[in-house]
């Protein structure tokens, strides 16, 4: 029997897939999330799934226990599909542990977490820098061509040339033959007046489009940062530069693999690469479709689109083969990516548009980064600069306007939203701001836009984890106390773990608990990041207070409290004033860079000028780390703002 | 009901066409060719064919006498089948009127009207012009990479740009998604030695594909001129620049139109666009596919194709509308067409290789034009000289290094050995040299190759004109002189016809004769093209004897009588060693455009310099033109050599 009928409860959704599909694929092809951090490896024994009726082998696995096989449990991953089966997916193996949700909760929830396209999400605009022309990677021209006349007879592609050279200064034109199959009709068709539309294409000009009548009113792009868990997208009036539209979604690449590595991985394995490279075309269409119509534009005026991402999502998207980035010595196929036809890797704008990724460093410091040196513009500065951005990989830059190294530390996801319990994009209703009174633990917070709580975004762990820790919730090691008397703090199956908000308040009428798990995600996370900073800065033979200034970048939300940072260890307790927060410069970048020509250039000139430094080799990398897992360090004394207060 | 069966006589073709199918069409999908020269107007009368049984609608016509309806004549071009039908093509409707041959000797005939692909044609060499580099439109470069190290991890494509950069000079360097995408994995299996194909296009250069291991010894090309009635290819070698193959075969277009006129009409109808692009592209393929297998070369090997045509044909051959090529204001869609690659327009080379078209001048002076200025270099003398190109059009170019004007005559495709009944291409065989005694009419002619007569070439025809007059064969008019006792002179339906090699000594079988209404044919092509010279000379203040340099072009075959030419009127009558024939001078264009981005460049220039003048609204042109219509003119005054004989 060649083709199997696979039901997964409890949402009964069902899918046919060909025998021999592994449970996990099949739950991607019923739109059915299945957690998986490992990418399918085997190895993390997240996707567990319990067999319920059918044929499915297993392969063997450490990861699941005897009684667990007894009840008939298997991992997703390394169980394949060989009759009608019914698999049953238990809470623990959902993408979030809140799916039991009522039902207009339910779908209020999912739409954040696997939203067929993000809502509007809080970020800081960075101010325009009026440095860059404005030379967007597409423009569109309205031409009255003069008709031709037997003392005037040049060819309609000359006559064209001729009437756009007179208004740009453009060296080398040119332009397919599908345009000129078409001029001829057009031209005449619309008595010669047409709208051409030029793109920006590997250091020339081209005719991308000709358009019957004046439509150069009408001209879209979009900016996209492409992160490993989260995609973000900017829908921009490229005549005006002003935003449209902001979405994001997370990455639905998610389900097979936490981290770039597990993507890597999973891309190696047969027909993997061809997978997470639709699953991410996929998220970006479901963004560009969500604002495209919420702003009522068609998808045929959008020209252009241009995207910041880490190295290993520009080859996913590209669907050029990742494998090489995580094997020594760590070349990317490509860090210049040619711009194409968004069409090409099935990007659903205009079929004529183009697609541009701005350029990366090397394997681990990719476009995103870039993208965020130019949004900032440290690269231009006299001044020592650093910047941290706080993705799935927390990535750092220090440097000035003569040199710039950076490097590369793995933070997770959770400040982002994902891989912790109650985490949740910074989206309405997030919990952003959160203040616990010592002694009785009563809770105040805030969420963003006032939305009833729905979850914490990046600011709110933040928040949440210096105020346990001033409250006496959690020690210095970041264990949750125990006999504190507090209702708060409750026992579970898994563990301690506390209430933030209750039930009675949330949108989803579940309560929002912080567990002692998520408490380790977020101290591992933040204490990569004070590695990174603090071994580059020193490896460049500088301190930390030697800089003067630090962008911080992250998608938190429009809100980082930086005292609150410093006190738990995330940030080096150096003058306030050096830091400013940016908010996603990978997006703020990749804007810039779809609006103006120069600044798309002087991405190239950073991807070239950056040095990228391999930190997990230098000897006192592992020292640190283990010091930085403690609030807000082993060593107080390098927080003697957090040690006055103690 | 929906599909129709149709069967044609006598070779019993059968195709199946939909209903409502006019019988020309359905010729061309069965492979059978019926007459047509005005394009399927209904008004030439050329297509009458015989419907024997089964439902067809004709529309009215004058074409067709009232016995010829009752016997069963419609015009194919005006008759659409409505069931399944029988149809004859009686002899006068076909394409050649020798058909009827003895089995051997009708496919050698047919192998030469219509053959799959043309034999080698005799034509002469330019000598190479020196003054050209060596850079063809598409190079090899073997480069050993090497590896990439911890100190060395640039990524792969900005790896091979550097080495490509050590060993070329190249400031746009671009190549496309598809070899990126399998750059990585050829590079590994091949340790780090690739050849890459570098092509020029549109004023950069690209990366057009990349092959493992050193593939740089074979890389090939070709060189096309594309006439209206015939068509030229030559496979060379791009690095020996040495011409491996050369074939011709006639335009398989012809059956939609004798000239270009009669085509773009046809272009014009619904599907006639794709159609004749169809049957252009297939021309060329055959004609590929047999030089190829000639020599042994694999169709990947061939990586680029140059191509000089009129500016019809070269908009047929890219699918471009040819309509507003023909109406007033008579313009091109464009005359410097793109650079794309030939797998867009199906032509069937290495999927990635390249396809350039040379530019043209202007609706009725083309790229073949150019071409031929570029071969015999008249655009870089002091001296005024002039190019002559005997093609179905028949164009004139007049100038020096300084200025350069021309023009166009509809001469017909006589010269090419078609529309003449006796007409064959300059292939083996093919009558060349002819000489009548005067009194006897006793004929002794050569052939090229010295094979067995099979028809009349172009070079062969104009020495019969001049032998057939000066033995008095013909009149001053051109008319077979009756009463005068010959055997060679006899009289059929159709009208008088001199036997010019009894069938006993031809490969059919079949007398080679040149009946009243060739000769007519021909004083009219000479006619055009005497008067176009005459008449642009004098237009730009000179006298034919002005002119230092006439360069003759044509497809004749390697041979020309210049005295010969000068006593029918066709060329005038000035000093003998002013006349260079130079062959096909469209291909040899070809071949150096294909060699050298040099002479590209060049073609380029020459496009843009040369104005083009429109002849018949000259007020001296008719009259002109019918003092011409007379051997060798009215005024014999103005052929002293001639009268001289006389």
């Amino acid at each position: 029997m060649d083709s199997c009928l696979v039901t997964f409860l409890p949402d009964n959704k069902k899918v046919r897939v060909s025998s021999g599909t592994d449970i996990l694929n099949a739950g991607m092809a019923a739109g059915v999330y299945i957690n998986s951090s490992c990418g399918g490896e085997g190895i993390c024994g997240r996707c567990k799934v319990i067999v319920k009726g059918g044929r499915v082998e297993s392969e063997p696995t450490g990861r699941i226990t005897q009684e667990e096989t007894k009840a008939g449990f298997v991992l997703a991953c390394h169980s394949t599909i060989h009759s009608d089966v019914e698999v049953e997916i238990p809470p623990s193996s959902r993408l979030t542990k809140q799916e039991i949700l009522t039902d207009e909760a339910k779908v209020h929830r999912l739409k954040g977490v696997f939203s067929e396209a993000g809502e509007v999400e809080e970020r800081i605009e960075l101010e325009e820098r009026e440095v860059f022309s404005h030379s967007p990677l597409a423009t569109k021209l309205f031409l009255t061509l003069p008709p031709p006349t037997l003392d005037d007879n040049i060819s309609d592609l000359e006559r064209l040339y001729r009437e756009i050279r007179k208004k740009r200064d453009i060296p080398i034109l040119q332009t397919g033959l599908a345009n000129v199959k078409k001029m001829g009709r057009i031209f005449r068709q619309s008595n010669w007046e047409v709208t051409v539309l030029l793109g920006k294409r590997n250091g020339t000009t081209e005719i991308v489009s000709i358009e019957p009548g004046d439509s150069s009113g009408r001209n879209f792009g979009l900016a996209f940062d492409i992160g490993t868990t989260t995609i973000v997208g900017e829908l921009i009036d490229l005549n005006t530069k002003k935003t449209l539209s902001t979405k994001a979604a997370y990455n639905k690449q998610a389900s097979y693999g936490e981290d770039v590595i597990t993507r890597m991985i999973y891309a190696g394995k047969e027909g993997g690469l061809e997978k997470l490279h639709h699953l991410v075309v996929d998220t970006l269409n479901e963004l560009i479709m969500a604002a495209a119509s919420e702003v009522e534009i068609s998808l045929n005026e959008i020209t252009c689109v241009m995207c910041a991402g880490n190295m290993t999502m520009a080859h996913l998207l590209l669907r050029v083969d990742p494998t090489y980035l995580r094997r020594e010595p760590y070349v990317p196929i490509a860090n210049f990516m040619p711009v194409i036809r968004a069409a090409e890797v099935g990007i659903k704008i205009n079929p004529r548009g183009l697609l541009e990724c701005i350029a990366g460093v090397s394997s681990y410091v990719g476009a995103d980064i870039v993208a965020g040196v130019l949004a900032c513009g440290m690269d231009e500065e006299e001044a020592l600069s650093m910047l941290i951005d706080m993705g799935t990989n927390g990535e750092i830059v220090l440097g000035n306007k003569d040199w710039l190294v950076s490097c590369s530390s793995s933070a997770g996801p959770a400040f982002e939203g994902s891989g912790v319990v109650g985490g949740v994009r910074a989206m309405e209703g997030a919990v952003q701001k959160v203040e616990i009174t010592p002694g009785d633990f009563e809770v105040k917070y805030s969420t963003i836009r006032d939305g009833k709580a729905i979850g914490i975004c990046g600011s709110g762990y933040i928040d949440c984890m210096a105020e346990l820790s001033k409250a006496g919730v959690i020690d210095r090691s970041g264990k949750i106390r125990e006999g504190t008397g507090s209702p708060r703090i409750r026992e579970t199956e898994e563990g301690l773990e506390f209430v933030l908000v209750h039930g009675d308040e949330t949108a989803t009428g579940e309560d929002i608990i912080i567990t002692q798990a998520d408490i380790t995600n977020i101290i591992r996370s933040k204490g990569a990041i004070y590695t990174a900073a603090k071994v580059l800065t020193n490896k460049m033979g500088f301190e930390l207070e030697d800089i003067e200034r630090i962008y911080l970048a992250g998608g938190f939300g429009n809100y980082l409290n930086i005292d609150k940072s410093v006190s738990i260890g995330l940030l080096p307790d150096i003058e306030r004033d050096k830091f400013r927060f940016i908010g996603n410069s990978s997006l703020a970048g990749a804007k810039f860079a779809l609006l103006s020509y120069d600044a798309i250039s002087k991405t190239r000139a950073t991807a070239k000028k950056m040095t990228y430094i391999e930190l997990s080799v230098e000897p006192s990398f592992m020292n640190e780390y283990t010091g930085a897992l403690f609030i807000p360090h082993t060593d107080i004394d390098r927080f003697p703002s957090v040690k006055l207060q103690d």
